[in-house]
């Protein structure tokens, strides 16, 4: 009997989509205004699901601050208030788009998250715009 | 390795449940204030999803763009300001439950996307009433 | 010392705008979509707000169960699942747009809340579209 | 072909989280302020989903207003307004965390739901920290 | 020319509603479920407002780090994860209603803020329920 | 009597906070990691609203979809997908706070905006900040 513990946290960046490997008119043609060359931003809306069985003494999963300190760590901390094209290592030659964004955060949390426990990652770009990832 | 590319839409729309097969007091017990003759309405807050592998040129599962234009065509020039009941095809014999509705509108929905993206869809009809369904 | 008590309400009503002193094509051109003979509809999300000061006895500058029943009696139980042109007096000869919805609201409301209490009205139509009113 | 249907809801209580077998310390080491002996509370936000076929007749896999009244009768009367340590006889002996919540009101809920109809409870402690239970 | 600056915050309390001058039936006629003896809770959701000039240097009315931490330091480290009633020196003799911990916290926060700058307090103690106190 | 009528918008924006007339080390003091030099970004979430009668004939104190049609020409098509200091002449020499862009919206505005009619401008730059200008 398994349960699934989530936590919602925050970070502003700002980033552009492209290709290095296409023409310009290539990537306008298919990031239209994303592909602005002096960036744009968002608010990155994250959820972070880990699921798993109760621990019978403390009637947790998880201990949610854990989970908390976690995402702070290696998420808030590595991409808050940044350009991820240019501070970041994970997108010097990846695309930053919201599905690969969920990927490299997964990636970024699973070796700290028990293997026992399975992981999900849902990230909102935009109010109207969100992807999910679990593996 | 999926990821789920989701997009936020609305449309409103009034409606009436009832089953045509029933005495109005049959229906009336069933539904009903729902059942007025004159129609009530919502502000109906559709998401669609689309799970897929991502593309490695673009890092896209879907360009969400594509997916907008999918959902205006197909469901909010269909039904945005519209009785569902007198002004659609597909509810002149079919009752306009938010169950109906979703599945009518991955039915839609379902031809446009490619066969090799799996489809969901989630309608909130009220802030505290909403249903899903993935075929 | 005064202090603002507010609560939310929702009703989901169908509704249309138009003239009745207009021909059809004035209509169309002025209220677009919303003139549809069939009516559309929304989930009209309601913020009741009253300004007065503190009863030191209770703590309460209205007891919000009482502000609750108010609404429920003159504004919910009134409009919820109707068709605001058909099934109300108030809007038989009065073009239910958002602003007159509101300004209704008021005038239901104000002879049932204490005279030395302000009375504020809120109106959402959508998402994105929400009027106000304070008489 | 299976939908999906879920109903918000909301009750408003007080908690506090320690395990009766360990020492105050130990409590204060793991739940830190949650294990605060004078108690602290939340405003708990509740989905209840229910999975299963649409009823030709109804076009409803629930009515959502039989949905309402279980969660009211079984949830909403028996932990709204209430201490869940001292009130209620479930948390007597088990630690009241979000995801031992979510398992009993999946375990109150499940009897009164028709076996063919699979059961899920979602419920939001705070804004920001949520769980979910599907048997 | 001014411009308002906000922030929101949160804190989870326990709280009951009663007047220690009244007898319990008195209370529980006037605060029902409110009185429970056992205590029930909120997530409390804050709104912090200063009304201001801009200061041509900075762009900024008020650096809002430094409002995050007047509320961090005089309101949430006061009442989060708190009983109102007994953990707090302002509601050992006041009724902790909505209306009187908005007052208590405008109080609390009145002398920190600059004296050019207008102070609004907004409290939302459900989801359908919030008050607003400005002095 | 008049009627404020309100609508929401949104742009995404990259942008960095920092005042040319001062050393890095002073901006870094003031602004900390908004002083970034590549940039972060937002979603911007605007409300503007206006207040006015109401005209008898229409219903209207504004029609909204004009209102709409402004946002878009002023506000959207000039900021959204644009990096704030770069690519917008308002904010070559203005230091692009929530505040100041909140009185540049409303000065895009107000010149549109009938004489008649009060203007306010609410803008959110992440889900716990926000500001307010009406001139």
């Amino acid at each position: 009997m398994k349960v699934i513990v989530s936590r919602k946290a925050q970070f502003n960046a700002a980033h552009r989509l492209y290709n290095p490997d296409w023409s310009f008119e290539k990537n306008d043609e298919v990031f239209g205004k994303c592909n602005n060359p002096n960036y744009h931003g968002h608010n990155y809306q994250l959820v972070v699901s880990v699921k798993g069985t109760i621990d019978p003494e403390t009637g947790y999963v998880i201990d949610i601050k854990d989970l908390k300190s976690l995402i702070k760590e290696h998420v808030e901390d590595a991409f808050d208030h940044r350009n991820l094209n240019l501070d970041t290592e994970e997108f010097k030659k990846l695309n930053p788009t919201a599905e690969n964004i969920a990927v490299v955060i997964w990636n970024k949390l699973r070796p700290h998250v028990k293997p026992s426990l399975e992981l999900k990652v849902q990230l909102h770009e935009t109010e109207r715009n969100f992807v999910e990832f679990e593996g």
